[in-house]
């Protein structure tokens, strides 16, 4: 009863239509959409697939010299925000650059050490790199330089190549190979417009990852701040904490945990300052550097480095110099330096592209990632060529910057100068800095990427992330970062493949006095129409899924047959498939519709089809399936689909 | 006009509601599913990955004895048909099993010499493995034994690792470790149910890896063909050419070409005969053997063989001798022979699963493709260990099989019976049989593996998937079997991921006196509403395309926004995204649809959702972001969505 007065409802505003008018007075025809050429859609699909965010759109209908202008804009973003710059805006970008220098030259000497380089290096690498950037890079608030998980990953990967302590000369022109390789991968994504290719690492692999390497560097930091001599190569916990315990009773040095310790409390503690109150964000910026200078100080004073306290000793003073003659261009290592660069390379972009997003969305501009990735890209290359390692977005220092009230990429240009200063004058003044100080920084520094906050929140959104977050994790500190990352890419290609595989698929019913079909578990007071089972696919068939949903749909009658034989109901007669969501289908995917079509005719069920998508309706006309179940089985809504079937119930009723 | 005539009717047709029916008579609440808890949630996502096909349902609610016999019967589903089988069906069964054993003799003499191993073999494989598929398979057409594809890949395989004419007996201890790990593979995947793997080689890339190994193996029959005694080792058809051309002075024997080229005629011409008329079928079927009994007769008379013209000499008399200690299960072919094994298992699994799958729907039976596995999965275990190769379903054979009128799996142990009369009594005769006749069967046998019309299909239907088909069909000829089937993986795997990046996106317009909303692409006459952008958003939201589904919305924005414009139409101040085809909806896809609102935000525009699905609704209610847009602006359909907007529209006109 309820259906009928249904029926009538959808009969009255559903009512006429332009085509066929006459004929079938209640139905649309579904629209075909105009045919294109081959070299269109062919121009379509690379288009949307590689140029989505349409980069030639200000250069359109425009002169020569203002297109050349705006190339030259495109490529240098400085050019462009340069013109409007002025001295309000220098000044936060002044205050944000001297913050992030304070807090990246500790920062950059302990950072070097998980790369297994000299202190010096990681101050090469925050003084070329962010100065490139801030002509190239479109972000505002970003602050380049080395970051712990990056440098952690390369010292790893470098190291099972080369001993960095047996041959130091080979290691670091390795590491200066993986750098400009690192850097020309970044580049040739941004210049072939492949950047989507980062998206493949889902958010929640990523976040495990970074809380898995967090950990592994923390627990490599118990080598400075126990004072402890012999240390294990591996990173793994398990090889860490056997290293820690073997040597409780006789590598331990209290005067090294003394001063670590004290340090490593005053840090947290500005930590929580600037957490508690945002205006004291400034804090824990200069925190680390004034633990520095303290320390430095007082072992200076009591000559603490006589009693075991492990001290910096030297770090190389002036500016970077050339290592272009030191990347290897032949010879085995080439082949070594290019795939660690890859790999480098591409965690680094990931964390870059990651920070950028953040601030741009929260300031609301626009960042194009493809000219993101040309900005990183050179700004490695030449970094491979001045002595740096790989540099990328920090995101703690990015997060200071924003906080200190950079305006522009120019709070990068004032850092860069800082550090020349610093490797010009103060370096010598590094010698009697405690390793133990060092560690404290990069503990309390890491800590931010454990992101409980995030892990909870994709726990409760979704359990599937919630396993490949954990596989990162557990990956990185059980074994190494290497397999962390394996892992973690795994996790995330077996998500999408599953996706492809087994899409949802569900049975609709009418939601009461309405035109309205939906999914009948999610509205429970949906019904179904007697005689007619309707169900909707929700994905593309493609050939990963086709047979899948072919037995499903199969299934689903079968069930809905059995359920119904104790009922007195009438027999299944119809099957509607809602393909709404069904926006693609392949060679395949026709094959499984054209099998489905067979079986229900043996089973005496009639096909219908309701709202096939411009492509989908393209591809049955082309395969010559339209024809085959009949054009007036295809409907524009399954409404229509339904009050087509019904005349032949009453008959059979 | 149109559009307030339209609204009058949606709120006819959409009255009342059963939650909010007081306050807001037009609106339906989106239902919110019955919170499920973790473990049945999980335990669903498993069964419908692993267990979709539903294997236990006839166990339900059985008696322990009746389970134990449906096991039984599961496993060896002979003792289910077989207590149904009569006389009537053995008569089938008895003619379909000769008619194939005349074609199967022959060919598996030439397929084993594609495997680069002596004639018998190809035999053994002919003799164990259809005994055991007869008993454990639940395919009632396929024809078990050696195929020509699998026999190339594998030949090539293996050569790469041994060299055949060298250390004969080395390469068959390796082709039988190949074996038993292709057999376990295929029974692995079964047993874990992971049958649903082999669906990501695309049907596409198939049809040109097939065709692409057809023309290669018909290129190596050139040697057998014309006579030639130096032959490259290489398959690719420059190699090929090479050696065919580099030896038509001195290297062809036209005793050998007249031979071949009268036969490979009269094979043509059966197969002409048989294609014309059905009622022919037989005839390409027993052409072969009766081509090797006249050629044999004929050169046995003659003394060909002293002029040159290549014969098989000599074949092992008897049955399969054991080969379990020839396996290698240590050293370091154990680890190449797995390789191998994974990459043949594969490949005959994927031609199996597709034949079974073929026949299965033209006679509607149900396949159990996991079950399958099993069942061909043992029987290459149980061959390798009695001297066979890798044996799979014949597409030729398994044709005429279904054509000669085969009721069961018997007709295969028919087949087995005559193979091993044989092995025992017949294989002398095959002395003086030319190498020219098997060449030529070859020859005839692959041309059907070249599927043109599949290819003209592919081409009409999908452009994209024609490019893969082409892909893997060069690989093939170009370079090698491996390289072409790596470019039919890679290819595969690409589509997938293009997929899921690039997700469609459509904006939606009015159909005229309709409460129904369609892409403005296909359906011109559909009307966008003032002020109100509705974008429908094609596909789940995943990590993979969030960010670009995001910054695809808000061009779609933009866009509209430019052309409105000049037009003095009211600026749009609300977007609604119809959710309809989101599936899914991970963590990274929340926070994509957090920015977009917080973009919109600024742009003050209001985001309002459409029809959000159970795991989408869900998800937004986990994550809170139903609570920061307000559950107010979460619509059951567009039209209601649309209809909620209005108000403020008259306002602010």
């Amino acid at each position: 009863m309820g259906h009928s007065t249904n029926e009538e409802l959808e009969t009255r505003s559903l009512s006429s239509s332009r085509h066929q008018s006459q004929n079938f007075p209640h139905i649309h025809k579904v629209g075909v959409p105009p045919k294109q050429n081959l070299i269109n859609e062919f121009k379509d699909t690379v288009k949307e697939t590689l140029f989505s965010d349409d980069p030639l759109r200000p250069f359109k209908d425009q002169p020569r010299s203002r297109k050349f202008i705006l190339g030259i804009q495109a490529i240098f973003p400085i050019f462009e925000w340069g013109r409007r710059y002025n001295l309000t805006k220098f000044r936060g970008d002044l205050i944000a650059g001297l913050t992030i220098a304070s807090l990246c030259i500790p920062q950059d000497i302990g950072y070097s050490k998980l790369a297994n380089l000299p202190p010096q290096y990681g101050l090469y690498s925050s003084f070329v790199p962010p100065l490139i950037y801030a002509f190239m890079g479109s972000s505002r608030d970003i602050a380049i330089g080395p970051v712990a998980v990056v440098s952690l990953l390369l010292g790893t990967l470098l190291q099972n190549e080369i001993d960095a302590s047996k041959d130091p000369i080979g290691y670091r022109r390795l590491a200066f190979t993986a750098t400009f390789f690192a850097g020309v991968t970044q580049a040739t994504l941004g210049l072939f417009r492949l950047g989507f290719l980062i998206d493949f690492l889902s958010h929640a692999a990523i976040v495990g990852f970074m809380g898995g390497a967090a950990i592994t560097i923390a627990l490599q930091q118990l080598k400075g701040f126990l004072g402890i001599k012999k240390f294990t190569k591996k990173t793994d916990i398990i090889s860490v904490m056997h290293s820690v315990w073997g040597s409780v009773n006789h590598g331990w040095n209290w005067q090294t945990i003394l001063i670590g310790g004290t340090f490593l409390s005053f840090l947290l503690f500005a930590k929580y300052i600037g957490k508690k109150n945002k205006k004291f964000f400034w804090v824990p910026a200069i925190a680390p550097l004034v633990s520095v200078i303290l320390s430095t100080f007082f072992v200076y004073i009591t000559h603490a480095e006589k009693k075991g306290v492990e001290i910096v000793r030297h770090i190389e003073k002036g500016i970077n110099p050339s290592s272009v003659n030191q990347i290897y261009f032949s010879g085995e290592y080439l082949g070594k330096g290019f795939r660690i660069g890859i790999v480098a390379g591409m965690i680094a972009l990931t964390e870059a592209i990651a920070i950028g997003r953040t601030f741009a969305s929260m300031k609301d501009y626009q960042l194009d990632g493809n000219k993101e990735m040309v900005a990183l890209g050179s700004m490695n290359i030449i970094g491979s060529m001045t002595s740096c390692y790989v540099a990328t977005g920090s995101f703690s220092r990015s997060a200071v910057n924003y906080m200190a009230g950079c305006e522009t990429a120019a709070s990068n240009i004032v850092m860069s100068f800082v550090v020349i200063l610093t490797l010009e004058f103060i370096t010598p003044l590094f010698k009697y800095t405690p390793n133990a100080i060092l560690s404290a920084i990069i503990i309390s520094a890491v800590i931010n990427l454990i992101d409980f906050q995030a892990a909870i929140l994709i726990w409760k959104i979704d359990k599937f992330d919630f396993v490949a977050c954990l596989g990162a994790f557990f990956g990185v500190i059980f074994s190494s970062v290497e397999i962390g990352l394996l892992i973690a890419v795994s996790i995330s290609f077996a998500k999408i493949l599953l996706q492809v595989t087994r899409p949802r698929t569900a049975i609709l019913g009418n939601i009461p006095r309405t035109a309205v079909y939906r999914n009948i578990q999610q509205y429970p007071d949906a019904t179904k129409v007697p005689g007619i089972l309707i169900v909707r696919v929700d994905s593309a068939i493609y050939f990963s899924n086709s047979n899948y949903v072919k037995e499903r749909i199969l299934r689903w009658l079968t069930d809905e047959e059995e359920q119904i034989k104790g009922d007195y109901q009438p027999r299944i007669q119809f099957l509607i498939v809602e393909m709404s969501p069904v926006t693609n289908i392949d060679t395949s995917g026709i094959h499984a519709i054209e099998e489905l079509y067979r079986s229900l005719l043996k089973r005496d069920v009639q096909l219908i089809l309701a709202n096939p998508g411009p492509v989908v309706i393209d591809k049955l006309h082309a395969s010559t399936f339209a024809n085959l179940i009949g054009e007036e089985k295809i409907f524009l809504t399954v409404a229509e689909a339904v009050s087509s079937c019904s005349p032949k119930m009453v008959e059979e009723a």
